[in-house]
């Protein structure tokens, strides 16, 4: 198969109160932006309503925020980078709490220790319901009432605000399910939630050598780190249309590959042991076999879904043992966006080989928002696709997520490929 | 001053529902323990009261538990030794809590890592109120229904019950205040809270050579690290009868207290310089002099106050500033008892050098309450007296109290004392 | 500028003992081999000699090895590999030193652990010189008697075994440097040892867009990671000739370039602010100036010479700062290969912006020796070039050296780029 | 029986060159004194000599020292305490060397962190006997020249710095044998080693009420910690004459003694699960049965004499499982004194139940030598006697030593008591 047109984006725009239009689609279209606008901030608080104030207080690691902070968070980054600067008059809701809520922007000034941003218990989840009104309100107040030329600079970063509060949004449901984890007893957070069923129709994905474009194109939103768009070789390759499930995993586990050094990458094999793995993360053995903790709590292993909650090194040293390898991130957008790729989108995000680094000739935003991506760029790997937590109509075909190659708290799967000679 | 007869308990009981009879006492008064049990669990929950779900969710250090796991664990308590044992028909709670509030008693099974207490959201507040009431219905029938030959083995447990959670309602105090002080922006448990006023009129106790006794004696409460009541040598010495107030310290500070290693046993100036210790604990210097973080918030440091939420090395480092020694234990209640130090109890614990080691013949309880005061005998020790933070009615001249060295969260502070040649 | 052919080693191989011949090269030339092990063998000792029995005795951080670990490792290796399969009759010198000397080879069975190698006193130095003496003659007697058809076999093991020893070369002296930097007293590797000045025209190299072959060619030796040869995309790019000097870096340091976190990645600022980089490594600030720690003591900084002892953190951080990129591995591999590049080999390893990863295709190895370069595939940055440290006749065009970006006791520098529009 | 006089010193003084008289014995006997300092002094060097370069560098852990840092630091002492000051015209062998040597006299200047002594390797071992020479030439000339005036100021640095090297020759055996038992293969020090057989005739010491005294009386050597000689009340108690052995010990491991937490304190019981401690320090378990690592290599476990590499946790948790107690100090004191007590000296030091706090009344020397002792008196636990390490001439009756409840790296051991009623 070469690289040819295909949906460029994961799931299209219809009907739907997101994404909004293009922040360069003229004439604005300012009931769509609020429609949009609003339409994300419910679904925050939609994610956030199962869980009591004590759900939302608690960080259940240094990686996790608890859900009170992602929804201050999320309110921050307007009040920071929109209202204080573009809303004449706007008063902030209290400036003592920039400190609490920023995240990692260093050029926005000091901040709460990541570690502990489970110490703040005040402002209550009350408190932090008001805050994120009094910024709804001011929002709207913008979008209403700003000229268009301001308007013009003002929706680039309404934009951006809204796939923050999207990524923030998956972030909510991985940490409160890693928070639920540690609780002996077990937590629940939606009772009917189940892990949707693969489309998987098997087979795979042919590619041959060709030179392609990859990273972002046209009007429609993206990041910095998928520009510039920019031109890659391709080597022939095969790529799973499906993706590993929990059976094929179980496989990769009877044969000892949690076992087996010479599977891992040293690096993994040390994590491997430090963190004791013997199963994806969550899976629990008892005596009736493996469970696994679930948004829906505790639930047995279903051999058919895909395997998900594993680090990049699992996932490398599975790509091992079965003799081959994970699919570059090239390789996976060429694929995906010819369609030839099954679960592509919605069930978990992908591992690839590669390394998470700069685009050639990638210059970040000016100013603190120049901290959103580029600085993240060692140590990670580029995850693609997106996954059961991941909000409607955020993911895109060349987005470009990124992990530490320990990490599996996120709803991370794989899926194979290999370098045909 | 020879060691002579003098009140042997801090205060008098008279008229108030703490403490309770001694439980040899007979007739048994079933009221007044009734009485005293209704007023030390209420006592618990007004402590609570002021703090929402949120405060009482979290745990700021390993050294600290959540409000809400401290009115759980108490209860917990009674289920665990009392009713579980001597209610006909007790129906527990819910069997999985007893894993998530036994505290470190293991011989009563296995518990939740004491650093993750503050993980567990679920049971919420709410619960762990139901969970009071249902335990404290139990008592209740316990108490008014059990046959006098029952009463007789219940009593003492029902006792150091009592006991047991007034130490842990000065924890509510202590903890929280931790808590609050990791909160950038302070946090106010009562805005109406002052540290007491000392009564101290200066001068010294004087101590004669005397072969005396120490430890319980008597039929009331004691914990078993009191006993055995034996005779101990006091040397000839002199105790100062008021404590070492915040202006006494400032001096110790401005002489290079916090700075001058000859002054620090050796772990001492280890933790010191590792923990960046410059000042008691919660003092922070700002433009206008010290303040101190305290539950009404944060407040000038006031000189005629006695000094608190110092370590042990730093008692012990400010009393070789000063040419001087602390107490030992045995010195501390004579003089005590003798009515001859001021403000001995209600203000500050009071450090002495005698490290908490058991008393001669010492054997503990059996069973798993054996664990309670006897497997920490090592690397602590000894404070005399009681705080601000300690209940009405628990305090007892010879108390033994015992922290690490290194911690200063309670409300610690000193009195200096030295031999006699 | 084209990639075109070019001289594709460093060095040409000219009446020296070193590089032998390809292994794969027939008639067989035992001589040459013969002179090339001894070649490489003597260097080792050659770089031992200046170094008391306590100077090879120690390790002075995980990273590094001690001296006499190095010259019983490499000695190990010919044992293992080489000598227990292929010389009959050969007598293990101490069957229980291979748990001992094994480095990393999981395959090879169980080993010291790599921290503890400074607690190994026995066997000493000198047990050690009898101990290479032993594999010495073995080698050499299969060198000389082996059939023509066994040679086969032996040479590529001979081969990796000779490049393995001559990369412990290097850390011999990287890692007594680090060493004798911890003595608070300094030390003296060689007094007469200078770093060699570069050659630098100055200017720049124009990478043309091309698809160009990077990789291993030909016979001569390759580790497998340069495998396989492939084509690569090469973008427009421009690549300075000449190596960032100290000077450069002091302009560097001197605009705050360590104190500005906006130059920074994420997980770099924070290596540079636990380990308190303010230049890079072994400077010391005195009242003259800055000075530097090398095999030849403590020396004056001097503006012309190449920086190095830096990490990839810093690398990058001072690229960012210069408004420029590292080069990637194919636009260096390129440039080099048409030399265009001054100082590609000799001063300094040339850290570039590639993830260390494996070239599309790449397997390991079979066997123990699998785990030579792949399993470090993760969490590392490629070098390339060569060092002032490296043997002569070590450095190839392809070869890849990789190290985690918060490296720097290895003698690493850096030479800027840019993407052309 | 009651306290009464008995042996104040564990061996006699007689036509042996160590202890020297009294340094306040007047006439000053010059050639005693002579005597007794090379005495001591070659009795390291004949410690040292079985030991190679390499041996004597390394530092196998925070707590123990390299053999050449001993032989120099107590060197070192000489030089700084009474050289430096006492000797007009004395050349300071190395200036920069105070740093390296100095081990935590604040007072006396920085130093080398302790973690770090194992990284000097210059000075090498021969240039330290150089400087042990120089120092020793000096010493003679001291005290051969020096008036009879500056004698008396000189004799009691002296004497301090004599026992100062003894103590130091008894941890170059314990350091040397921990770091030897780093080494998978073993390491000899001395092939005849032998731990000797004890007396023990069994039975037990019994001691009636009374007030003693205890601490250093008389003209001879101490440390001031043994200070002020104090009156102290003994209760009736129960002192067995013999040392707990390895057979008894290993009836306690049979009974689970490693798996009981009720038998531990609470920082035992963390202890021993950290380390995964199932035996005394040393003890390997093989299919022949226990063996121990000695300073004669591993050697089988011998039922018969005294268990030994014990901490004061393990020694706590045999005396609870069998029902008994550590003997204080002042119990251990009286026994022995009065002769009661077998193998008091010379075997293995004694666990007291003593918490290591300050006499009543206690001062520290002035100067530098105050932190001799005093600067340790928290978190220590005292032990009585002497050991099989304890150099000849060196153990007196009213010694305290100290260590953590933690350390089992010395020849300690212990012996039961209890009280009567």
């Amino acid at each position: 198969m070469a690289a040819t047109a295909a949906t460029r984006e994961a799931p299209a725009r219809e009907g739907r109160a997101f994404p909004p239009p293009p922040a360069t689609a003229r004439p604005i279209d300012r009931a769509a932006w609020l429609s949009a606008y609003r339409h994300v901030r419910a679904e925050t608080e939609r994610r956030a309503a199962p869980l009591s104030p004590e759900d939302q207080q608690i960080q259940s690691m240094a990686d996790a925020s608890p859900t009170k902070w992602h929804r201050a968070h999320t309110t921050w980054f307007f009040e920071q980078f929109l209202l204080r600067e573009h809303l004449p008059g706007y008063a902030i809701h209290d400036e003592r709490w920039h400190y609490l809520f920023n995240s990692y922007y260093v050029a926005a000034g000091p901040r709460q220790p990541r570690i502990a941003r489970g110490l703040i218990t005040r402002p209550d989840a009350e408190e932090v319901t008001a805050y994120r009104r009094h910024v709804d309100r001011a929002v709207e107040t913008l979008l209403g009432q700003a000229a268009p030329a301001a308007l013009e600079l003002v929706l680039p970063i309404l934009e951006i605000g809204l796939y923050h509060e999207q990524q923030h949004q998956e972030l909510i449901l991985t940490d409160i399910l890693h928070a639920f984890a540690q609780n002996p007893l077990g937590a629940v957070y939606d009772p009917g939630w189940r892990f949707p069923k693969p489309h998987g129709r098997g087979g795979a994905a042919e590619l041959d050598r060709a030179i392609v474009q990859v990273g972002h194109a046209g009007e429609g939103f993206s990041f910095d780190n998928e520009h510039p768009r920019h031109d890659a070789l391709i080597l022939p390759c095969t790529i799973d249309r499906a993706l590993v499930t929990n059976g094929q995993w179980q496989a990769f586990m009877r044969d000892g590959g949690y076992a087996r050094a010479d599977l891992w990458l040293s690096d993994g094999w040390i994590a491997a042991q430090e963190q004791g793995w013997e199963a994806p993360g969550y899976w629990r053995r008892d005596d009736a076999g493996w469970t696994v903790m679930t948004l829906a709590g505790c639930r047995p292993v279903e051999p058919d879904l895909p395997v998900t909650h594993i680090s990049y090194y699992e996932a490398d040293a599975y790509a091992r043992w079965a003799g081959r390898d994970l699919p570059s991130e090239a390789e996976w957008e060429v694929a995906a966006g010819a369609g030839q790729l099954d679960d592509a989108f919605g069930l978990v995000w992908q591992w690839t080989r590669s390394a998470y680094t700069a685009y050639p000739g990638y210059r970040p935003l000016p100013g603190a928002l120049g901290e959103y991506n580029g600085k993240f760029m060692a140590n990670q790997f580029v995850l693609r696709g997106s996954s059961v937590a991941t909000p409607e109509g955020h993911a895109r075909l060349p987005y470009r997520n990124f992990f530490y190659p320990h990490q599996r708290w996120q709803f991370t799967g794989l899926r194979l490929a290999h370098q045909r000679a």
